[in-house]
């Protein structure tokens, strides 16, 4: 059992609401009584509740993070860099792990709101995803658009579609296929693809979109992206909307006998520094994840504040520059 | 806004102390005050508010985890499922990513003990870590052995470390080098070593073990891997305490032209599923990280419950077959 104020009023020989008038400061207490019930809050090792306070103040300094977890470093890495910057600014984290599974996703916020938190930032890839549009509950929205009281935030993805595709063009390739996510959902990601069909059109070149459901299992998007690459073998270069589609089309270059760069050049999208530390070779658009966690802080507490908020999708990208295109 | 006790004491018709007092059930209230109070908490949605009922249970219903996150996804793919199972039996996760940093994970220790944590799952690597041996307070550790009152899971270190260095043996392998985490830290993880060593001698072959610190930042255990390889030139195998350091031998055998695995064969150890989308040739010891996750959270509640608990150190490995040997 932890110990309670019970135990602490036992210790100090005072009566149970002597103790909690000595914790909340409130009516007159002697010196000498608040010595012995600190004394016996250090003796049995009771810890001020955070519980009760925040009951009492209304603010429970608890953050939800609701996110798909694995097989994302991305969302990993942002997960980490979130929980860092909010626990320097004494905020606490729930952690939600939404993957694949929209029922889940809807209790988890049920969850949030009976447990008082003061914020969520969210970067669910589901369909079907419950209404954060709460009136009281600020809300941040990595790479997703969830509605008019939610804000976004996101790199400039258009920036980096551009980027990966005239870094494609610039190293001779003229067929480029481009595999991505999910048309169908809200993401600011969309224009990365957008990007592509601009570019190719500006130069006349053959627009070729593949789609690859985002909440898809390792193995099915794995035999999808396969059957992707043996569909398109006439094509000289890959933009993949994210890295894990693009190790997938190493992987399976390795594995068919296809030369990458030479016979087929591919560009990733993402650049968590978990992708890099196992795939260095990798060229991929770099996505500025810790800027993206600390401009989503930053904009959920200035909401919890009170303040207006606006959108953020233009944080800036840079190419890292690997060994596949 | 969202409601506060005051609007609860508004529409009860009694002081905000009285709210608070039924809430903490502290002194004599009424029946009839109660009733009052109660109602009201509906009335206004004081959402049903588990942090009331926590602190009137003595049970939260939260659960810390401390664990090293980026860079690991060995510890990812734990943490997610950890938070899946206790998601499902009703358990809330507050997260805390210890990386590297023994201050921050004493105050996390606080932070979690002033929230009223029912237990605490603990995957840390640090040196100097907090006394995890607290009266009344549950602790799970993985990976570490901390003390009496902490129960440890890990999967069978031994037989994986002899697996691994089997298989090498099988290939031909009989100058292997061992490359693997702090030797003075306690962890069940040495016995990947110990195995090594056992079968080395075993076979009248050179024992050659290189330490990396686990708590070293990427760029500098990829320096000190890279240094070790260079200063090894007539090893035929390498046998690494974990995935992360095997991907770099990889890279810098890939760099340094070395080929893997004609000139040299390297078997890593955790299996996790991100490492094996990324790097499906690493051949490696596949640790049962689900299970660890559903023991460890199994252990934890039993724990919580009051029951005596063991050590479960044996969990079963297998290996992976990739081309890495």
């Amino acid at each position: 059992m932890k110990p309670s104020i019970k135990d602490v009023a036992k210790v100090a020989g005072v009566s149970a609401t002597t103790v909690s008038r000595v914790l909340n400061n409130r009516g007159y207490i002697s010196k000498e009584t608040k010595r012995k019930v600190y004394a016996a809050i250090e003796d049995v090792e009771y810890y001020p509740n955070d519980i009760a306070r925040a009951l009492l103040s209304n603010k429970t300094n608890l953050i939800g993070l609701i996110f798909p977890m694995i097989n994302n470093p991305f969302h990993v890495e942002l997960i980490s860099y979130i929980e860092t910057i909010l626990s320097e600014k004494g905020f606490k984290v729930l952690l939600c792990n939404s993957m694949n599974n929209p029922k889940k996703e809807q209790d988890y916020l049920t969850m949030l709101r009976r447990n008082q938190v003061d914020g969520i930032i969210v970067g669910t890839h589901n369909d079907n995803i419950p209404d954060y549009n709460i009136s009281g509950l600020p809300v941040v929205a990595i790479d997703r658009y969830l509605g008019e009281n939610v804000v976004t935030v996101s790199c400039d993805n258009y920036a980096g579609g551009r980027l990966a595709v005239e870094s494609l063009l610039e190293k001779g390739c003229k067929n480029i296929l481009c595999i991505r996510g999910n048309s169908k959902l809200k993401l600011p990601a969309n224009k990365r693809s957008q990007a592509y069909i601009d570019i190719m059109n500006e130069n006349n070149l053959k627009v070729n979109i593949a789609e690859v459901e985002f909440i898809k299992s390792i193995e099915e998007k794995f035999e999808l992206v396969k059957e992707i690459i043996l569909a398109n073998k006439d094509i000289d270069g890959v933009f993949a909307g994210d890295d894990l589609l693009a190790s997938m089309v190493l992987n399976i270059c390795e594995n068919q006998g296809i030369d990458v760069p030479n016979d087929l050049k591919v560009i990733g999208f993402d650049g968590a520094s978990q992708t890099l530390v196992y795939l260095p070779k990798l060229t991929t658009i770099k996505q500025p994840i810790k800027k993206i966690a600390e401009v989503s802080v930053d904009k959920l507490i200035r909401k919890i504040n009170g303040e207006e908020v606006d959108n953020e999708i233009g944080l800036p990208v840079v190419l890292h520059k690997g060994k596949t295109i």
